[in-house]
C-alpha cells in the first residue's frame, strides 16, 4: 500500500488472512515432513539460497537440501516429532515472518529411549511468482551464561 | 504493490533503498549502545510487546526494557563490543527482516580478562506511524548435538 492509501478494504483484509493462513500451513509442513521422514517435503518450500541458522554448528549456512535433511534424519530411529506452538505471523506485500516455540522429540539411532526438548524458531519468507518460500530460518535453544555454557535444553514455554 | 502493478518506478527503488538504509542504521544502534553502555538507546527502537528470543534463558520473553539491559550490562566492566557483519536486509511495505553474524567481546565484572564469541541474530521489524520498530529478535549460538550439549561459542563465520 502506498503512503497515501490508508483505507483497508474488505479485499485487503481477505488477502491478509489468506496470506497468513498460507504461511501457517507452510510452517506446519515441518511437523508432517519430520513425522513421515520425508526429506523432499521438508525442503520443498525453501529458496535455494536460504540462509539457515540451525540448532547445531556451523554459525550459518546457505540452502536446505533433501540430502542434508536425510543425513540428519539418519541419526534418529522412527518418526521425529516436531510440535509447533505459540505461532505469530506478520505479512505485508510479498514479505512475511513468523516465530514459534517448538518441541522436538526423537530416538537417537540405536538408542533404547528418546529425548525431547523445547526450542524456538524464526522463519522469514518472500513470495516469488505467487509462492511463499523460506529465505531465512533461525532455530535455537538459549544457553546458560553462568560459565557452564550448557545449551538450555531443559526449558518449558 | 498490487498484483497488477509490475512496474518498478524510480521512486519505488529510491524508497526501497531508503528503507534498507534505515533498517541497517537501526541495527548499528546496538553496537553504539553497547559500546557506550546506553541502555535507553539500546531499547529505543523496540516495540513494547516485541518477542525476544535471546542468548540466555528463558525460551522467549516480551519487551526489551532499559532496566533489563542495564542489569545485563551490570555483569560486565567497561564497553561491551558488538561487531556486526554479514548483514542482509529485506523490506516490503511496512515489514522488514534482517539477519547478521555478530561478535560479542566483554570483560565480566571484576574479571582479569575478557571473552569473545561469535553468534547470529535475526531482526524482524514493522514500520508504525513512519518509524521502524523491532517487533521480534532472535539471537543465539548453535550447540553441539554430539551429546555434550555445549553451546558452540568457539565458532567463526
Amino acid at each position: 500500500m502506498t503512503a497515501t492509501d490508508t483505507t483497508t478494504t474488505a479485499t485487503d483484509t481477505t488477502t491478509a488472512a489468506t496470506d497468513e493462513a498460507a504461511v501457517r500451513a507452510l510452517l506446519a509442513e515441518e511437523t508432517e515432513s519430520m513425522r513421515t521422514r520425508d526429506a523432499e517435503r521438508a525442503v520443498a518450500h525453501y529458496a535455494p539460497g536460504a540462509v539457515i541458522f540451525s540448532l547445531a554448528p556451523p554459525l550459518g549456512s546457505r540452502g536446505r537440501t533433501a540430502g542434508s535433511v536425510r543425513a540428519w534424519l539418519g541419526g534418529f530411529d522412527g518418526p521425529v516429532g516436531i510440535e509447533i506452538t505459540d505461532v505469530e505471523v506478520a505479512v505485508d506485500g510479498d514479505l512475511a515472518f513468523a516465530h514459534s516455540l517448538r518441541r522436538m522429540s526423537a530416538v537417537p539411532a540405536g538408542a533404547p529411549e528418546g529425548f525431547a526438548f523445547w526450542y524456538r524458531s524464526t522463519t522469514c519468507l518472500r513470495r516469488t511468482r505467487g509462492a511463499w518460500l523460506v529465505v531465512h530460518e533461525h532455530t535455537s535453544t538459549p544457553f546458560h551464561m553462568d560459565g557452564s555454557f550448557r545449551a538450555a535444553t531443559d526449558l518449558q514455554p
